[in-house]
């Protein structure tokens, strides 16, 4: 069994370090352990993977597919408004993935309403900052345990 | 303490009975009391309604406000694309929600990703069918508490 | 054999009384009068419902699916414009439907030139006065026989 | 004579209670009285409905059409940039009116900005407060005995 | 009396030969059969042209006008979206006209949306197959029966 | 005690001599003179400037702020759709203004639809004719007292 | 010498015949007199066409080339907001031209004010008439002339 | 008899001395001349006005308005695209007008494209250099001299 | 076995004799003979067609649907641009088709870069000259011989 | 040697006197001292214009050029906006130019992004307060010396 | 004789892996096997780089224009529409290529039917799968002969 | 302290080596000693970093961020156009910078006319040459000092 591959993009890094009245105070790593103790709970491997390259993250996906990962869970960061490559990468590997935002983007710059990977997700969660991505963790066990 | 108010637009008093495939086959009935038994486990008082048309909807929200209701959670279906004076009844009211949609709105017709209510909105969920009044139901949950 | 269903929108209770240089002398009940007779002569049977309220058209379009109502003949009025929850009525209970306008709306005002409702409507009739409804109930009670 | 009719659309019954910044804190009755003492001086009858309806304010409007009146004020609130049967309604009826706005649309969101029904209207006030309402009235006034 | 004539313009000579499942397999020859039954039954002339070339529609229209035709019933195909010289040759020699069009042209591609015609037309019929010219001539032969 | 200035742009001391449909037989002068008769019955100084120079206009804006004047009307007449150097004259000395227009722009040309100034104004009077310069005068009187 | 050539497009040759109120009741032939007294006149050879089919125009001017005319006259009608054909002839001939529009394209529907002629020619005369022509010729024949 | 006025704007006072390659080198005094001439032949009074300044140019057309002049030849340089103030003048003193531009306006930037004054002028000329004028002014004098 | 088509739209009979620079010096015929070798030498038999008229066009391409045609090479010229007319002969007769430009039209006007002809191709090559011809050849070849 | 010529645009006379949190607490003066300061410790004339009037500012170009300035530097305040006679003044002297905005446009209203004199000027400053002034001064300096 | 570089741009690593029906079931490695082939008959050396990252292959083709490279083909992939510096580096470095997409780009997504490098290419071929490799290796053998 | 970073984008290693007509004959080297120098006569230390890759730009920002880098200079290149990242990775540090670029970007294609950095950036510099940078560094200088 696969298991679940939780990808972030650009800047993600500093969470936790900068601008906590938009991206709250956890870091990466503080919503990573969560996110790992939650899906060991239920039994499903998870791996984690963050880069501020664009290529990184299309090969991530490229050995993802590879390895047969069930479904991604994925912040795209800026990324999700000017990465044609990365919607490619998950339209090639056809992996099922969920979009995940810790702000609102709707309530920012206008640029920010479009996604480039929405359209082609299972489903988006926005706005509901770090625990945004534990939700996606949820609806994704539910999605991998009902199509096992 | 007031609770949890789930609101649901037009057309919502069919999920289940037709067009399965885009929304699932649970009846609102059975997402209501799932959702009712998640609140009861966690303390917290719940309600829902269901409405065909906009001011009844309206007329909701104003009595959630005298209420002091802690939180909305909505799916205002096709509401979501024209309703003003629902924006501006949450406006007025001030109460925060958090928007849902059963199916993906964004691989839908293009005039389904406008929304009057997202960038007013705590975070919007969609995509993720019936889970994602549970989902919002969780972050609404934890919000709620953590303003206690 | 549920037959057919004839709705007009709001301000349609007003035909015949005032610009009958736009939309003619007809009053509504005059124009059902005929659509009846027509329809009788057809062995088919008819039902006509008028309202200025949305919600009240949504839910006479729940009820035809529910009374498996063969095909609906509607001039959605102003709401052709700017009702999308018409819309996910309609296409919710696939109800087969035939959009009439009296007047020619691409020769009015440009926000009229857009229908939410005739790209799934199965054809469109418009300007020809309340003689439209006529030729929408031929189309119709066609269609309806052939499948039968 | 007639007289004149004052319309209020969705959400102002929330007047003086919620957003006094924007809305001042006058309650829809303070005004109302305010404007039934000026009307009642000037020996004009006057009527006063607010609804957070739709299909209710048309109606109103076609009563007042059956009813002669001379002239409508009306605060459509969020109806101004949604509602294409509203504007039906006033061309279909053809009574003359005045639009108001309390606060000033044109510093608020974008979509604001664009009224379905200010090309119509004899005028427009807006962002002078509840005082717009007796402004709009002694035009309106001015209008009606200009005409008698 | 100088009776109608029906147009139909580019491609409209392989119906029935090609695309049944948009245009029906009737060929144009048994349209304009049924046509010209129904408008002998009515004691109304009727001619019928196509042509795949644009001057000729236009000259076809030139001629009408020396003949004082009541009336033109148009499919006009793809010069509906492109033809302002058929557009004009229509305002020019100011012969009423229906516009008809065979499959639903809201349900096809976006420039299919806008006519060059529909806003000077008397009507326009689209969506209902091949049955649509009957109705426009319906149309054609009351209008001409009511203007002698 | 400052007082009020009313301004008024290009082409304005042409009213009451030209297009009296459009904008009413009352010349600038009577305008004035009214205005002058009603601030002098509130006990406010009030002056009056009319030019077709937006440069003179600008210049009369620095000099009312010079002046300490608590409240601008202002007509611009066509520089509101096309001064952004206006704009920024009543932006730099922050005198609270209100916008009239005689005729109803919203009725007019599209590019009259847009204003330089509204977004920035207290409120916006159009289409009530010269009344509107005395409605505007009372609304400027009741802020100007309020704020003493 | 080669001479000038004066195009006229669709529909032109019913000029004096329709709707004298725009384009005046001089018929084609009646200018082609006048402007054929003019060139002979001035010692300049000239002819004449008029088509309503875009082929035979493109292949006149195909011919002109081929004839070394010095300067087309060209009201290209209809073809002037449509034809890309026209523009690659004249584009691929590089034949020097004026543009003439007998009304005031400027006036009328907003599709007419995009020419796909006027960047690339000499000069554009519209509104004034069937003298446009003979103000063209003019200027055509200082050009030609100038050229010697 | 009141005659024909012609009006220059901004920049064309230095027409001859810059940018002969787009404007010819013809000084605007030489144009004026040969109009003057012109005009003298055909016994109607002709004056001459050229300004850098937008109110100028408006005063100028109330005085001709107060003087009765008949036709006004206007080049407005720049302000074709930006000046409503202008083209309100115009409208208020109904003066008939041609438009003038000696470049060919829609070879040039694209904001060259859009007139203020074109769709209410009696014709447009344009591209044909210096020459223009003098279409122009033969225009005028037909115009003039047909409605004596 | 069909064999091939190729068309040629407008003012592609001027190949070779006027803006070589844009279109080279090859000559139609030139193009057509290579052709004609490149196909005998495959033993597929090659038609070619080249026309002003988009008539003409059309009709050729109905004549190769009844001919059983297996591929169509075509460079529609100026037609790529406005004739869905055009689009709709190759939609209805459904023989694949590539499309070929000599010259690179994303360099030229903007208008050039749209095609009605593109999306319902099989393959587009522009930019590369007479060369473009041959290579779609050869692609055709390949896919006829692939098919059969 | 003919030198620099610094000219500022309208509402700038108000520097240092309003909206200090914007344009900075130096007067305009202040400013222009430091300039000539600097110009003189370099050995090169400069001049200093401050117009409201565009006229002012057109006719000062127009100067500048019968005086061969070297070089302009110009905040051009609200004209950068609407003012293609500026740039027509530019064009037509062809004197280079620097565009300084003391604050940053592109932080403001959208409208302001849009300057009619960037893509002729030499470059842009903007965002650095008075010292944009100084900055540009350099480079002009340094572009003049180079030409000399 | 430095040759041709061929650039393959994100996820062309998958070719051959995923999608088939739209990429065709070559792997990347073969479709450089027989361009090798081509190439080395030619006598042309040939050089492949394949990179999901935008970085390497800006950088490939700056060492290409220090290897005085004659001619890339290239498939940028997704970053067709969004890198800039893409086009940067082949504008700098004045490399001829063509470009090269193996699906019909016109016939998915309509972001895609915007190219960053086709106005600046010497060609482009779509649709055609991986022979389109090869007939732009044809053209580049030609172009680079012929320059030689 | 800190000091300042300068920071360039992709393609500006080749500065001096290609395109001297728009970029000017100096290397990035030559820019970044002159830089050097400047800054160390004022006593603030100064880095440099040029990279084609958005992710190593980023990560340098992250840097600087934890070095408490008092500013950057940095000219995007081509990302400034395309790069929300970048954008992202100055929001969240917030480092105030300035931008630059070398060549006058309001002057060329119009998708450069748009920046992602320019609404947050101190100020903008362009079309200055690489004397842009050195007027950059001493605006950083003032306001590093300033703020000490």
């Amino acid at each position: 069994m696969a298991g679940i591959l939780v990808l972030n993009g650009p800047n993600l890094n500093l969470l936790g370090v900068r601008e906590p009245g938009i991206y709250g105070s956890d870091t990466l790593s503080d919503i990573e352990s969560r996110l790992g103790a939650r899906a060991g709970a239920a039994g499903i491997p998870i791996d984690f993977f963050q880069s501020n390259a664009e290529h990184a993250l299309i090969e991530r996906i490229h050995q993802a597919f590879r390895d047969a990962v069930d479904m991604v869970i994925i912040n795209p960061g800026a990324f999700t408004h000017t990465s044609v490559a990365l919607r490619d990468a998950l339209l090639a590997t056809a992996i099922p993935f969920i979009e995940v935002h810790i702000s609102n983007v709707h309530a920012r710059e206008s640029f920010r309403r479009h996604s480039y990977l929405s359209d082609i997700a299972q489903g988006v969660i926005c706005g509901l900052g770090p625990l945004g991505y534990e939700l996606a963790l949820q609806a994704a066990l539910q999605m991998t345990q009902r199509s096992l």
